[in-house]
């Protein structure tokens, strides 16, 4: 930590910040400039809480040389976590798609989307059962009912479930039926829902905040893993930003970032991340380019109908053509994603 | 609902869509032009759900003309509603400050902070008991515990309290200790926690989240009266920028917003809202001359001491003297802020 | 200026850096941490072009400590800077309103306007003969005719002129018509126009740029003040945010932050800044109340008939009422507007 | 357009209106909802310069209808622009890749990295003569020796060369060195400076402004079209946003969206778009994946020297890597990238 003084710092103003910091256990080192006084402090980043320097009326910043998580930084943990899901593995050589409608609507729609994306190569199903819905008027789900509609088109396909859960009072509930649970870009912060996922065996999928940086994405996850469970994948979903053409603004930029700073696998929700079905295969397609370890893209059979988010999901044929392409580019980087891993 | 569509929609696209506007009920205004064929629609605005036409290839855009909120709404509501607590009136001529530490951290802490605020003019005691914390290292807050010394001050100065409820199954806790329960900007969308709190009697106040527009903040007070309580007022507590001078950047164009759209009463946060104690006294003045019904404003006696947020805490005499300038602006408005109300 | 070190720096890559900060003068502090070796580097700051260590591979970060400008700085020139244009001082206790039309359209409308603003208690006229527009198809300002008609208007009422000068051809041009040159916010960063208006003997107003950070925009400054203009006002009118309700989100908190990073003055422009004409009065009152040293406001007699900004201009009724309430205000703080300077 | 007005408006009100458009020449289309009425207005886009219908306090919105740019448009233009550059053409099959430094520093810095970026396979040569720099201290650029280092190293190495022009006075100048003339983010909306290049017969690229939208950079390039100068190519190179691991987000998601709305070409600048090396071939990778016509990147041959950007550039070797992986990726697509077009 360096903390840079305001010019004419007095010396027992110096000495207060001098002594503080020694009784934290850190040492000290002092640069005396022409213009400004700098004290670096070295010690246990634990004992950083509990000292506001800033708020001194002679300290002008201070700058925080550690970064501030520890379990999901690849420098405490070098390789790669490789996340199984019966003989899935994400994070792997094997580039997975999870495919399916925003919201589980019907028996009906379910099972023939289902159906529709594992012939296409989908590895996951994904379908909302719980919806978190910016108006308290538009369609919120059909709760368990939809969860029960997933574990049944599972039964049906062999394509094992991801979706949401909004609530805390049911992470039990939706980790009975569902094997990768997902957090949702409002609930990043949620951190006593990240608390409660953290104690399931399932996997998680953490979507990124609206408004998250890269920094505080990271110390979401932490929540997760510091709660005791590894088994996180971080999803990169767009933005938001000035530019409204998009539903979002898709930071693939995360997705080589994550890969440098973490040891976590990264999905990409190109639907999302765009809002518009005309730009999900490339940006699909730049995704898989970029690295990611996987992708999360609506389709509906009826996208006009849909209950929600119809416009950025794609038809089944539509889904199909850009599997095929995804396929191709995963090549270039000796990686696959029609061999599906359990097939 | 005006749905414009692309050059070369043919008849039949635009009979199918006729078709089902004519199914939902709504009346059709058909108009083509030279470049673009235009479909006006009117009818309910509760049987657009479940109509998502974008998703049609030959729909350029859907042009929502009826605001997606209604309770919130001046037009539904037109005179101002005025929230009261006790003797307390929030949304009429009295302007109330809300003063005290980030965090409830010991009972010497609240208590000197409390008599220090209410001497000053503060009409309630603010002091938060479960923090939502960015990393998982730092102080979560002192929870029940922290509730009860914030009833204790309560008893001792006569200041009702406002604190933050994040965790929902906590809501009928935190109601019972505290006179406001408060929405955090993390939780602006955890819907079901706004459907929680709205089944209180408590009076609510709502951050606006950092990247939340004022379409989206409008939608999640709609929940809460929605959801039976009328009695929620806004607060503007600034937006995730590119500036990162200020922590957020303190957004006082929606009080007059907010004012003119909706019924509700208007509360500025200047702490949270610059991130630095020195920006704080002239954005709650210019907070006040915008016509806010409210400050909310970080107090603590050893800011370079305190648990969390240090930087942006006044000291006890300098939040005296903001007052006192405050005092002079609200008059300039036929409004007074150091009679308090209660007293 | 402190250099972080990737974990895991070798000993020659160590040496490499302190040989290159050597040979520039720098003097050097090493501090090997547990986790990270840290340098810390005391210097000439202009010197440190030249040096991009962040290039290297083993360079985690740099942290620059001084700021990059000085002449714009409060620690180099503590004492405000008051502009003289004739009798009027712009930043000091009098308080500067400057009014009129977007662009000058006619010379019955620019005369019209004059009058009204000057009646109403403004201090300058401003007018835009040179008009920026998005579209080539749009109104572009009626040149030099519009500056003639300008002066003409200065001469029949007294009030000094400012507009803008977007091309750096007509800088003497427009310094030949205007008291003071505006660079609009699109020309906040073309620092070859900043080069020029340096050379003129005349005050300059430089807006804030839509995505300039404050940093950016004291740099831009630092431009004028460096090419041997000390007579830079800066103008608060919004940043580009998500938020589209208003047109421009006016960030009210750099009033206070360069109030106190610098000793130049500070105006705010509520017109642009909101883009909605209900919301001037009101961001203007706070603009005042924040600390502003004046502003700069759309006054137009027919908004629905002008050739651009209707939708954000005041009609002469209106502005006169805010006139008075901002008088009031400025009184709080021992300030006036409605004396003028100059009659 | 349509046009929204408030709750209650008049009939005398609503005539007020109708009389304008139709004297406009607009066709009218009134539909009276049971909450709002709503004017629909069929006409000639020019004629709606003049109209700010949105000053009159009874209209609520004013929603275009049409586009506001006509010459980039597809609809207006639907087969691709191909741009030809001697031999090389962009915007069809081929995908070019410019590379070099970020300024032109001396004759041996831009020979050594000319010869390597060409051996590499890029086919352009890009280097800085001048440069716009947010501190008046830093590096400027060698201007006119800059530009004669360029042509010395085309004739070289028969690589065309691309540069930034940043003064209007210099379009002559920089366009008799250069082959293709940039335009800086900065300058995307320097009205006068896209006028003076539209005059000119060499190529524009013209990069996104940080916080330009896609409606204002077609804008802007409609200045260059209407100008007379048909051959723009657009170049992405990243938003300012709050996220700051990176210098910029660069918004891939402009390719798919360009090549759907426009006809010209898209160039992607991951250097500026990221301002980390490190990120530079993953996002280069996602580019050409997501449709980019080309590429701009910026290598040097020490980058810990570089008196520009040194943080973002490739060294030679990485550069090398970079291209034989695009190439792979490119004939996923069907396109080339190392056959170059004129070899």
């Amino acid at each position: 930590m360096i903390i840079v003084l305001k010019h004419g710092a007095s010396e027992a103003e110096i000495q207060e910040i001098n002594d503080r910091l020694i009784q934290e256990g850190f040492k000290i080192h002092l640069s005396e400039g022409v213009e400004k006084t700098i004290i670096g402090a070295v010690g246990d980043r634990s004992r950083l809480e509990g000292l506001d320097l800033e708020a001194l009326p002679w300290v002008e910043k201070v700058v925080p040389i550690l970064a501030p998580y520890k379990l999901v930084s690849r420098e405490f943990h070098p390789s790669d976590t490789v996340i199984k899901i019966g003989e899935r593995e994400i994070g792997g050589s094997q580039i997975h798609v999870m495919a399916g409608p925003c919201s589980v609507e019907s028996r009906t729609q379910i099972m023939e989307t289902a159906h529709a994306v594992k012939e296409a190569g989908a590895t996951f199903l994904r379908g909302g059962a719980f919806k978190p819905r910016t108006s308290p008027y538009a369609f919120q789900g059909l709760e368990e009912e939809g969860l029960k509609l997933l574990a049944e088109a599972r039964e049906e396909t062999g394509l094992p479930v991801i979706t949401e859960v909004v609530d805390l009072r049911d992470v039990e509930l939706v980790a009975s039926y569902a094997d990768i649970l997902q957090i949702g870009a409002r609930n990043m912060q949620n951190f006593n829902l990240l608390k409660e996922v953290a104690k399931t065996d399932r996997p998680i999928m953490l979507k990124r905040g609206p408004s998250a940086t890269l920094e505080e994405w990271m110390l979401a996850a932490e929540y997760i893993l510091d709660g005791g469970n590894p088994n996180v994948m971080f999803c990169e979903r767009g933005i938001r930003t000035f530019e409204n053409y998009t539903r979002n603004t898709l930071d693939l930029s995360m997705v080589p970032a994550l890969h440098t700073l973490s040891h976590l696998p990264v999905i990409v929700d190109p639907s999302h991340g765009t809002g518009r079905w005309q730009l999900v295969a490339p940006m699909a397609q730049a995704a898989i380019a970029a690295g990611a370890d996987g992708l999360i893209v609506e389709v509906h059979p009826h996208p006009e109908k849909a209950l929600s988010d119809g416009k950025q999901s794609l038809t089944p044929p539509n889904f199909q053509t850009m599997m095929s392409d995804l396929e191709r580019i995963a090549k270039v980087f000796d990686r696959s994603i029609l061999k599906g891993g359990a097939q």
